[in-house]
């Protein structure tokens, strides 16, 4: 490649980077591309069996110097690509957490590269802020937000790119306000609380915000409480903080953690925060979506005293990535800490202040109309299709969930609340009887199910994945992905006895 | 919508979100949709001429319960959101820095939207991971770069969203760096540097980051100096700074500045930085790009001792939004502030330690496979057509630069280094002989360069946009759309010498 600037002086043939006919026929010939794709998901091994480095070896060492056909392309993504991606969109596909894409929120993303604007502020186009505002609002009605979160109550939405980015606007905003008052210099005092199940999304944004890493509390949950923070702990904790002079900041509170998707009381952990002046931040990541069913909703109780939600549209909503929604009761906060106001910018309707600027409301500048894709799913499929959309994937769970009962073998580990089943090979299980030890009974079941997980994975049949809770290894089974069928989830039940059954052949215990 | 609930038991007709047949129907029109957009684009008002608060008016008050056809949506699109957006893909848009889509980015986006992985680590879709690596050693050495940047000397790769997060996570890792050695307690002592024409993203990072916004360093640029940032007045400020007791921390240099597309120099910058062990990362946002052809890859000579540079693909490098190419000499100083490692991710190949994770280099753990649109962009235009590219729209800039020159109504503000003239109403001209005084004229002809740029963007027939550098309101006129041909900016020229032609006509001076 060191010799690219040799051929500088070479001709090449001419090219227009957006002709419209030519956009045409190649994009035409990419919808089939992925319409075959989605066909045939099903045929390919669900988690990617390359080995580290396979890529290199593929692809040449540097950029071609001269253009190559579309069609070469292709073939390569068909022969290179393909086979070293995990699918998430594979029926069998069952794990970390749903990414669930679906036809209208592709439709939705393609309108929003192919128009290709840069929405930082109103001016810069209109509609994409516009549509925001509205589709946030249409959400937060879904979802029966308190109006204090909607626009129409004089909080309002924002459409970030993941839960990290929403976290990390709202604890700054937080910090901000506090500093205000206590001054900058106590920025060391400040401490942030979650539970040991909350997501490393929180403890990532405190580092990343400046907070002293030894001031974030992952304050412990036990089986007995099913995982969730409990505000007596909380109220405990920030005792001792205080009693230790420092200055409790901020909470993350989780509907649907991300090891066995266990909710967090807000009722009682929003009560204690708020005698201490604690902001809350509540991320539903994962199941905040299932609280547009009315059967799900009253785990949003407590809410209305929370500062900010958000759940990823891009996990369990049928949005593909990236698409996190976040409401905040009190816009001009995160506005104060994230604004911007450089004379390049500068323009009438800013300056009225009757617009929303989506710059001052996140971490980045330039923003894509992320919007388009949410207000696509939301027409294309109304309301009644996503709520049973949603309750077909916790049908299917439920009988999973059954499936995994039936087998004395295995046991489920915590309640199910959503579409996900969290399972293990039981240490109650007679496969154990001959351990005398409780503990040794609990290690050798959490051995046998890492051994297990391994297997279904490299097996290519169905993927899961894994989290250690309470010190049990368990398997985390979530129903999502938008071409799952109770066939798959059947299935899926299948290669997960299939393979035990092989385990024990080869090895008895 | 507070009576959206009651309709939780009417039956809807089912859906499946991501039917192949349905996928393939409903993407071949939208394909048609957007590659008749691009067919019209010239005919669109280029700034949207809405007023705030338009779409309310237009839409619904909530989300729909039943489907609707995506051909009604469509229309919607067309009657609705259509006239909100400020057409950046249009070729008559030379307004901020380009937005510059092509189809090749737009396929590499589709792609990746319908494979829709989860890229965070590199067992959850390898491809995405290692084609990142590949891509970004391809750009790197098409740049020229160090191979301190590049994977294959130790240093490397990532594509951010935006610049924003480039600088945020740079930032991150050299205050934890410098706070490893000097203790948390002093993080309200670091200082961070800037010039006054420095994007304000640099400003943003570091309040999020946690820096005094006392400790920000905004240092003055002069019309004399090109408004580069002096090696001089960096010292001079440094060693104020350290007499104060402060601690000097982070650079940011610029090639190519949001205002005029200034460059500063970096030799001497990096200099300066090195003595007193600061960190320099190079914003290269708009600018970065052209350095693949050799006549401009001079302005990054001194890169060497810079720490990270960073430019976006998503400007000026035919890769529609977002894609923040950013390269660091020190990965693991990145992945040392960014790193996470909870159970529920840990995995096998990210044991071995051989494996790229990328969520260890940046804010978020979801990230999109943006790769594939680079790669395709890289392939389908190869680096002849690419240079091309680039030196067309340097070539109208110029061609534009000239046509402003002849006219004496008018003058050239800085010096035009790459696709973009900034120029105004010429404070000598002839227009504003009645004033005497100096500070007058350029008053008067800062309002009426103002009044011009209103008036041209108010006749939707070309967008520009403006800054104030030097106490001089000034219309930057960037060429770099995908779809500007000669013609588009021979008329534009038409267009601001006709609006002044019409301010002068109704209102001589």
């Amino acid at each position: 490649m060191g010799s690219l600037h040799e051929f500088e002086n070479k001709s090449v043939s001419p090219i227009k980077p957006l002709d419209s006919e030519e956009f045409r026929r190649q994009g035409h010939l990419i919808i089939d591309f992925i319409a075959d794709y989605y066909k045939n998901a099903e045929k390919y091994p669900v988690r990617s069996q390359v080995e580290p480095g396979y890529l290199r070896k593929r692809l040449p060492e540097s950029a071609p110097y001269n253009p190559e056909p579309i069609e070469a392309i292709l073939r390569d993504v068909e022969q290179h690509i393909v086979p070293g991606i995990t699918h998430w969109q594979s029926p069998n596909y069952f794990a970390y957490f749903p990414s669930s894409g679906s036809t209208a929120a592709f439709l939705g993303e393609m309108l929003s590269t192919g128009f290709n604007v840069v929405g930082f502020n109103w001016i810069s186009s209109p509609a994409a802020t516009e549509l925001e505002n509205i589709v946030m609002d249409w959400i937060g009605e879904m979802l029966n937000l308190p109006k204090s979160f909607l626009f129409s109550g004089n909080g309002g939405g924002v459409i970030q790119g993941t839960t990290c980015e929403a976290i990390l606007c709202t604890l700054t905003a937080a910090r901000d306000q506090i500093l205000r008052k206590i001054g900058r210099e106590n920025i060391g005092k400040l401490v942030v609380y979650g539970s040991d199940q909350t997501h490393c999304a929180l403890q990532k944004a405190a580092h990343i915000a400046g907070i002293d890493p030894k001031n974030f509390r992952a304050i412990m949950t036990s089986k007995s409480s099913s995982f969730c923070l409990s505000a007596e702990a909380l109220q405990e904790t920030i005792k001792s903080d205080i009693e230790d002079g420092l200055i409790p900041l901020f909470l993350c509170a989780t509907i649907g953690t991300t090891g066995i998707a266990a909710v967090d009381p807000l009722q009682p952990l929003c009560e204690v925060s708020k005698r201490y002046g604690i902001r809350v931040h509540i991320d539903a990541a994962y199941a905040g979506s299932a609280c547009i069913c009315p059967e799900f909703r009253h785990f949003l109780d407590g809410i209305e005293n929370a500062d900010s939600f958000s759940f990823n549209a891009h996990k369990w909503f049928f949005t593909n990535l990236d698409c996190c929604c976040l409401w905040v009761k009190n816009p001009s906060a995160l506005n104060q800490s994230l604004s911007t106001n450089p004379e390049y910018l500068r323009n009438k309707a800013s300056d009225t202040k009757k617009v929303v600027d989506y710059k001052d409301w996140q971490i980045t500048l330039s923003r894509r109309f992320r919007a388009l894709k949410l207000w696509l799913v939301l027409r294309s499929y109304g309301v009644g299709n996503l709520m049973n959309f949603l309750r077909s994937h916790v049908k299917m769970a439920k009988h999973f969930e059954e499936l995994v009962r039936s087998d004395k073998r295995f046991e489920v580990v915590a309640p199910r609340n959503f579409s996900m089943v969290c399972f293990k090979v039981s240490a109650s299980s007679t496969l154990f009887k001959h351990e005398n030890d409780d503990n040794e009974k609990q290690k050798k079941s959490n051995e046998e199910t890492e051994t297990l997980l391994e297997k279904i994975n490299a097996s290519g049949k169905a993927c899961m994945s894994h989290a250690i809770v309470g010190g049990m290894y368990v398997i985390r089974f979530a129903v999502g992905a938008s071409l799952t069928e109770e066939k798959h989830v059947v299935g899926a039940w299948k290669v997960v006895q299939q393979n035990l059954n092989a385990i024990l052949s080869s090895n008895p215990m």
